[in-house]
């Protein structure tokens, strides 16, 4: 009897042992690229108040509502929107079938290889490139050429795929949120159809769940068959003051926890989190230079200017990229 | 002995009947509103081949998208649009701080109580009271507006509140869907902010999974007050090959099942039943004239013409809301 008992005790405190180390696992998963810093504990202390109940601040699970941007806070953005990039192969891709392209510019400094020649004309040459690569043309066939251009081109200084360009503490950041009841949504300058050929699998983001920027649609039946073609006319602005409005539009509330990492992201911050009750309001600030990119006031892309005078003010929490995060991407999480 | 193990076997039968006893009400329980005509074996057997891993026509969770018009198929819509019976008696509401409207259409036959006076006028006049009521508000007023006006407006004939006139069969259908795994959506011509006060509570669809028509809207810093402003302009007119185009930009899948009630749904249930594998078009026709209304190529309101023709050939499922509907109304179960 005392050898069983010995056992049957030392079986419950094994058993024990066991699931207190399966729980320290658990814990220990969360937020795992994230340092140790005050940014990791703001975040998680943030989750902990708004999803216990007896809490204060404790949020209803269908209220918990996380919007990212994209460009800058869940994949890189350098050194231009990888959009653009795709935009740029797309018309070198399409010039056989255009000749008057050879001559007539934008599109010539294009087919050359020229960024900047092609850029020298400003927003208007820009909208020309833009156009013409992702308007005239079905859902169907948008949606096949962005999966066949992310499955074949590389970005042109980590010769990665522009996919695996993704921040690994803001995947966990993703999953974290989820786990706690947050529904995630993506909310991007961006286009609308060409993240969701990749926002799935990515960041575990489905198609119904992420707002961008869209060109007009139209439905029409085409030789029998239904079809929704993208027409080269803008028809939502996804950025700034558009934001706000792409969430009220699409999710139809206020969202209680936003990430954005320029000033693009300001008016969703400032949206999000002047709701009442506890509300997150997060920046990625572009801090490591020799991981990633070091940029902020006077940057082309991604400029962080307003947010990051005004974010102390507004209690926004400013992640330091180079400070906050243990890795920057998937593939370097043995780094 | 002998006692002991009659008592356990005839445990296990008494339990064994339980169960099948349990499962029997939970069979019963799907549709329960429906006949037991061929419309409910059609509606079962699509979600049974959908849903069961097996199947060859076997659909992933992910993709189980149903879309619902709102009009006419999840509630009434005679003798008008229960959003132009609101719109109306906005237009009153607000009559007094609008002392110019006494003497000026459509508004001066609306605040008489003239409603044919009020569109005589056609399009241009109901787009006025449409604007008038709907816009230059922010979005929480609005929201507000709505919520008042449905917790103290009655329907004209019925007497209900209009949130009551909702279809109990199609509620179970909502609720029969969702059990074996679909996202059910709202797609509907019918205002998207309008239709989020209530979806949620009458129907059990979050905002988020409300799809409609809009207003421009733009964001701004009212008085130290991040608001979103409605304008006086149309946004999106998410009726006929508007519904595509709605699904597209707001889900960006084709659902696999849809249900409409005229020929403002005519392109969605076109669009989703052209997809590959099993998919389902519902229409709801309205046959009832002592319980509901009769209507459908002649009507003003949810005219159904091409549908009816159409529905035969494409495989849509004819509704008939007298033969197939033991009930209309949730208030009207014990009838």
């Amino acid at each position: 009897m005392q050898i069983a008992r010995f056992i049957r005790v030392n079986s419950a405190f094994i058993a024990l042992l066991f699931l207190v180390a399966m729980a320290s696992v658990a814990h220990a998963k969360d937020l795992a690229s994230w340092q140790d810093t005050a940014s990791r504990q703001a975040i998680i202390e943030f989750v902990k108040k708004t999803t216990k109940k007896s809490s204060p601040d404790f949020v209803h699970e269908d209220e918990r509502i996380a919007v990212f941007d994209n460009d800058g806070t869940l994949w890189a953005e350098q050194p231009i929107y990888f959009q653009a990039a795709f935009a740029f192969d797309r018309i070198k891709q399409m010039a056989p079938e255009h000749p008057a392209w050879s001559t007539t510019e934008p599109y010539a400094s294009v087919i050359r290889g020229d960024i900047k020649g092609a850029l020298a004309g400003g927003m208007p040459a820009l909208s020309k490139i833009i156009m013409a690569s992702h308007g005239n043309i079905s859902s169907d066939d948008f949606s096949a050429a962005v999966a066949n251009w992310l499955a074949t081109a590389k970005h042109p200084s980590t010769g990665l795929p522009y996919n695996k360009m993704i921040y690994q503490p803001m995947l966990e950041l993703l999953d974290y949120l989820r786990k706690n009841g947050f529904k995630t949504y993506i909310v991007s300058g961006g286009g609308i159809d060409f993240m969701r050929v990749f926002a799935q699998e990515a960041y575990g983001i489905p198609p119904e769940q992420v707002i961008g920027s869209s060109l007009q649609a139209k439905y029409s039946v085409v030789n029998g068959v239904p079809t929704i073609t993208k027409a080269p006319d803008l028809g939502f602005y996804d950025d700034k003051e558009g934001k706000p409005v792409g969430i009220y539009q699409h999710i139809g509330r206020r969202p209680v926890f936003a990430a954005g990492n320029s000033d693009g992201d300001y008016q969703m911050l400032e949206w999000t989190t002047a709701g009442t009750g506890a509300r997150f309001g997060l920046i990625v600030h572009h801090t490591d230079a020799e991981r990633e990119w070091a940029y902020d006031r006077n940057s082309s892309i991604g400029e962080l200017n307003k947010g990051l005078t005004d974010a102390p003010t507004k209690g926004w929490l400013l992640v330091d990229m180079k400070k906050d995060w243990k890795v920057i991407y998937p593939a370097s999480k043995k780094n």
